[in-house]
């Protein structure tokens, strides 16, 4: 159980969305994220279980498109605004760059969650599901 | 840019907590979790940049404690209650035990954080900070 990392991060599915183009998407799920489905892998079925249409969900995606290496950004690639560090930000630009979508549940198909709002681009990967508290 | 992952989580800090135990350590921050520092390795310093006491931020842990081939839970490690699929729990056994920890930010002292309440124990490594939004 080392602490020191890294850890290996699994994808447990993907994002299958209409969004294509990550300039295009919106920047949260709030400003106009799209119906998109969260297709697990089959073998986390199980996990699943219990998760059923009106719950709420918080998505967690690998942004695979993100610079690890960047440290400051221009909030919502707005250049006229001053630099922040990566931290007080969303950015998808961050040493990590993992995602958190909230979500509303609304089809269980097997492996498969129909959900809304969700801006992530299509083929973004997916490493966690939790439930909203 | 492979979406196929594995992905490495690199720890960017850790948690430095008078909790010490896990089975003794709140399920949630809001039922008793502590005053920690998040210790981040100064090389992230920059990114840190613009938070500042009075923030609420998200702290994203990894949870090296938790068991990765658990798929259900009984909920709150209460046995009475009927085992649930991990995604609809929060619980630190998951295929990716990344822990989620809404906290304020009580003091900066350079690349360290004092932040209330956070229930991860001492020695649990940090992966991410966000702002709540």
């Amino acid at each position: 159980m080392s602490t020191d990392g890294p850890f290996e991060l699994w994808a447990i599915g993907v994002v299958r969305s209409p969004l294509g183009d990550p300039d295009a998407a919106p920047k949260q799920g709030s400003e106009g994220g799209e119906e998109a489905w969260v297709e697990l892998d089959p073998r986390w079925l199980e996990a699943l279980d219990d998760v059923t249409p009106g719950d709420r969900l918080l998505v967690l995606t690998w942004l695979h498109l993100g610079d690890r290496s960047t440290l400051k950004v221009h909030p919502r690639d707005d250049r006229s605004k001053p630099l922040r560090g990566v931290f007080s930000t969303r950015s998808a630009s961050r040493p990590n760059p993992i995602g958190l979508h909230e979500v509303e549940v609304l089809e269980v198909d097997g492996a498969r969650l129909r959900v809304a709002p969700l801006e992530a681009v299509d083929g973004t990967p997916v490493v966690d599901l939790k439930p909203v508290i």
